[in-house]
């Protein structure tokens, strides 16, 4: 098993990150994370979400974020659950929208308050509209490997829902391990079979580290040929599932391993350090990237400290 | 590539973690976290070490340690740096030794005060001595991927260490990435140089989780053979080069992929989290381990209650 020359990182800071953050950032902030973000090399970026701003404050004004954002060399995508968020979003000028289905029903029914099925035939229409404006649409997966209600998730139901999301035209899927708690082997036999019914240049993956098995993870994808990776910078986000652990895998982690393994990322850790410590100093927290840890105790610094670039 | 049935962990905590923590424990609360830890499943215990308490106050009284623990089913290790700390470890009855050489000559000069040559002259000495007294000794070498010094170590200067202490009797040799600086694929690179001149059962893998690659590092050595695992319960130790960074990779971590994986280790995943609440309330600190910390999240509790077992 060889691992790919380059991968494409999907930084998800600004919005997956942002949406389980309790403080709430402004769009101007938004936007200057988010060009922080582009100056360090990540070249796709999830920068919000058209949905209710009483359901998700912390997302509200994503048009005004976007319209912030000097756009060069730069894929810019928002969430966009029904017509009305992609109307939305279109008028923003999203570059790429993204749809949000799960493997699990219950998960469906008390996230997004459908059954898969509904929400599978509602993002057709999403998703088909989008493409008549030439925007293309990511499909997203949660739960791929467990799910809160319901535990284990069979790799059967992933691929079923991975097979719909590109059939109706999606350009992309992301495999979702929400909760974290999928391990190496099982995450990699999970993308093996939805391998079978995708191209492995449409499948990204995306994993949480709430049970510190992200890297390893996103290790064992990459020796069977996944090149596009999601990740949150500074690991913003959480576990809405168990506040106080660690959620999405840091971007800092996951550049930092390819880096040393010459993957080409097109980042720079530098500048991404300095993004992360941006956002962290707006959110009064601390990094949960192990990276920016480390780079933060020996410059003797505070986490908050910017570190470099 | 597949994975080993079963893997050993060397569980290091009551030394290689205490002994870079703040708080100094006694002799009873030292045995009774061994003991727990056995209770747990864990066979193999790094126990303590025989040097100058001067210099190591966290290691002192090793002796009182080992005479409070039951051994049953279980190899208590100690730290023997010369045949003065070998004729103690004898007398306190340790079950086996551990010398510790380095691959950086810089590193072994700051470290052990003498160069790489001398101190395997020396420990030659030592594990002769302790094999006349039917003691098995074990060869630590660090900075094996890096070194806090000289940056980027060659992996052929692994190999003539690792070389060297298998040649002079040791039975096992744990290749430390004591900085955490590698990630997966140079630790898969180094791990197969080394098992040129190594058998596979002969090599043990001990990983810092600094910038997050511990499990990932563990992940692709597992990969191509290796079966004994190093790690530290609740990540005990932190980094001595970088504080406030993640150090020890967490057993609870490690078991937690492993027994994911089907992958048998032995050991009780609740009673290893109690064990690890245990060593952090005595410390008055919190668990390094991510799963440790996910659990804790879980049950509503702080990192210091215990979580089963």
């Amino acid at each position: 098993m060889s691992l790919p020359v380059r991968v494409s990182i999907v930084e998800v800071g600004p919005r997956d990150g942002l949406q389980n953050e309790k403080v709430t950032l402004s769009p101007q902030i938004r936007a200057e994370l988010i060009s922080r973000l582009a100056a360090a090399g990540l070249s796709r970026i999830e920068a919000g979400s058209f949905v209710s701003p009483k359901a998700v404050p912390q997302m509200a004004h994503t048009d005004a974020t976007l319209a912030l954002v000097v756009r060069d060399n730069l894929r810019l995508s928002v969430l966009a659950p029904n017509l009305r968020g992609l109307a939305a979003a279109l008028s923003a000028g999203a570059d790429e929208i993204a749809v949000f289905a799960a493997a699990s029903e219950t998960f469906s029914k008390r996230n997004i308050h459908c059954s898969i099925e509904e929400s599978l035939a509602r993002y057709a229409e999403v998703v088909a509209e989008a493409r008549r404006y030439g925007v293309m649409a990511r499909g997203y997966i949660s739960c791929v490997l467990g799910c809160p209600y319901e535990g284990e998730i069979d790799s059967g139901r992933v691929v079923s829902v991975a097979s719909a999301l590109l059939e109706m035209g999606c350009f992309e899927v992301s495999l979702g391990d929400t909760i974290g708690v999928g391990a190496p082997l099982q995450a990699r036999r999970m993308v093996e079979r939805v391998a079978r019914v995708a191209p492995l240049d449409k499948i990204a993956v995306h994993f949480h580290d709430t049970y510190g098995q992200a890297l390893a993870n996103i290790f064992a994808c990459l020796e069977v040929g996944v090149c596009v990776v999601d990740s949150s910078v500074a690991g913003l986000g959480g576990c809405p599932f168990a506040p106080g652990a660690a959620g999405n895998v840091a971007t800092e982690d996951v550049v930092y391993m390819l880096e040393r393994m010459d993957v080409e990322t097109g980042v720079s850790l530098d500048r991404l350090l300095a993004a992360g410590a941006f956002a962290c100093r707006e959110l009064k927290r601390a990094p949960a990237s192990r990276v920016a840890q480390a780079y933060a105790a020996r410059c003797g610094g505070r986490a908050e400290t910017p570190l470099g670039g």
